[in-house]
């Protein structure tokens, strides 16, 4: 597999070809930082979610910093992170098929604390089946708080299935887990309460009440039944970030540069950034991104190699050909699944260059 | 860098682990056999875009069936066709920089067809300098005929430059290249002739003539000053293909396989295929992908590893939790940009898994 040439350290960033995207050292430093002494004033756990950087070498900075464990999507994903020695994963996903059980397997012998979530019996069944008493998977359950992704619909669905994983075979019942919308706080207090209410009327302990997101990161105190937080964008941040108040866009630490490569009309230019490098991601607005240096230009759209810029509200100075700018993208975790390496930067000058090594890992 | 495990040949499709981007043996000879049938009965050389399959063994294949060389999007893809043997390859991009220059300058050397195409005086200035009388390179003119991204703007913009570059130290005049609307082959046929009259009147050759594009490929030979056609997304086809009349969904090479992971209410089913399966790509479709199964579900919305279904539409039978299906994705070559390999059947055994040699190749 031939890969793109890789930036060395010491390398200034306005040398280096594009597009590529470039993480600042001490906007990712303040943002672990930042949202750790928050997770620390509150006396909540904090659950870094893997997907936002791919790379073990940024968790265990954010582990460093005080996190309790990561968080991560899909099996192989974990497995790249206990391959790192991280111990404490949870995966929020539903684990379906015997490939995948058989891998689940052998990583819950490998690591000391892997958790899973279940929604459904189908998918409790299926995992009690795979595991055994001497070595069994801890399982949290799934609740939709109005998120409306996965999760069971009710308190009293979450505590049926709390009860079918307490007495299923090879199995753990180790909590209930959401992923919440943005500012519903409230909601998922009242739904997370009444959960409590009732495992512990029947007498299950409940050792993890996990509760997730960057929108509202800042407003997680408010659901006091939680013991802890999970977040991945933070670590980053993007636009869509700054838009929901989370962050400014000071501290958006992933750029993507991007070069001129074509300025057809007047108000026309074409950057080597397309959807290989930014996604067709929108998440609620109606460009690609924007660009730092000229904030009235629009990047109207994307084909794979190249992103359409619409010039006609810059006024003064416009990008020539040749010239490089700076992108923030809309959506961060996205772009980190497009590259397989990730360049660091401190004011402008490679520090490092880490491998995204659980790039791609769908399974 | 950790992948996924590979399927081998001889497995059902069925046992295969999602989501799996696969593709029909018989359909992905059918188009290719399909397109160059027609190329060949109206006397265009064909140019297929490697930027849908970035896999040498299937741009083997094309060239096999008659195809005259390949067009890359990018000088690393273009290297990754050299290395297998490649030696007629257009790049349809811009190229600035020292960095990408001097790899260029390389490739060159290595291959005899190397063609670029410039739009602009800086582009053509960066090459000269670049280049040597010793060893010049091609460099076709592209031309903007509406599809409103990089190219010059009008007949006579095309002929100053492309005596510009026929008067550059370096360089060699090679052609004309235009990627069009669909749909426009009038306007493609009145730039194209006026840009040959004129270039005529000046006494300078142009080799090659070359739109470009799947959707209305099948109206190519209406454009008559062409001398090749370039189309990438045929080769597979996908769900915006069907709906643009270039093909018919049974002609969809590509599917991607997913599992039903979550039925949180009676109307909503959660894919394990989100944006990391599928791509957030909508090109005018509202949904993200039409499952085979379940023509009326709505694949409403993704994150990166679900994929939200509304099934309010789906009249008898549901998908359960744990049920495999097939996915027609709104755009194939960015699903082809998310893996490190292609896996290919025949009536649903795996025949051969390829490696995606070109993925990620953005500079």
């Amino acid at each position: 597999m031939m890969e793109l040439p890789r930036p060395k350290s010491g390398q200034p960033i306005a040398e280096l070809s594009t597009p590529l995207p470039i993480i600042d050292e001490d906007r990712l430093a303040a943002n672990i930082a930042r949202v750790q002494t928050y997770m620390d004033s509150h006396g909540l756990a904090f659950r870094p979610h893997i997907k936002t950087h791919k790379i073990p070498a940024i968790a265990a900075e954010q582990v460093k910093a005080g996190a309790r464990g990561i968080n991560c999507q899909k099996i192989t994903e974990a497995e790249v992170f206990a391959d790192h020695g991280f111990e404490d994963l949870l995966i929020t996903f539903n684990i379906l098929g015997s490939e995948k059980h058989k891998r689940l397997v052998a990583l819950n012998t490998r690591i000391s604390g892997l958790k899973v979530v279940a929604d459904s019996e189908a998918t409790v069944r299926g995992l009690s089946c795979a595991f055994s008493q001497t070595r069994p998977l801890t399982v949290l359950v799934e609740c939709d708080t109005g998120g409306g992704r996965c999760g069971v619909q009710s308190p009293e669905e979450a505590i049926a299935l709390a009860e079918t994983i307490a007495a299923a075979p090879g199995l753990t019942f180790g909590g209930i887990v959401t992923y919440p919308k943005a500012d519903t706080e409230e909601a998922v207090e009242a739904f997370f309460a009444a959960t409590l209410a009732g495992l512990a009327a029947r007498g299950i302990p409940c050792p993890i009440v996990s509760n997730g997101g960057t929108p509202s990161l800042f407003s997680a105190h408010k659901v006091t039944s939680a013991t802890e937080h999970r977040a991945g964008t933070y670590v980053y941040n993007d636009r869509a970030m700054a838009r929901s108040g989370h962050c400014r866009l000071d501290d958006c630490a992933m750029h993507i540069l991007a070069t001129v490569v074509s300025r057809p009309t007047a108000d026309r230019v074409i950057l080597d950034a397309g959807s290989k490098a930014l996604t067709s991601d929108l998440l609620g607005f109606s460009d690609y991104g924007m660009i730092i240096e000229y904030p009235d230009a629009v990047i109207s759209g994307l084909s794979e190699e190249h992103g359409t810029v619409d010039l006609s509200k810059v006024e003064g100075r416009r990008p020539e050909i040749g010239e490089k700018v700076r992108i923030i993208p809309n959506h961060t975790c996205v772009v980190s699944n497009l590259f397989d390496v990730m360049t660091f930067h401190r004011d402008g000058v490679v520090t490092r260059v880490e491998e995204v090594a659980a790039r791609g890992l769908v399974w």
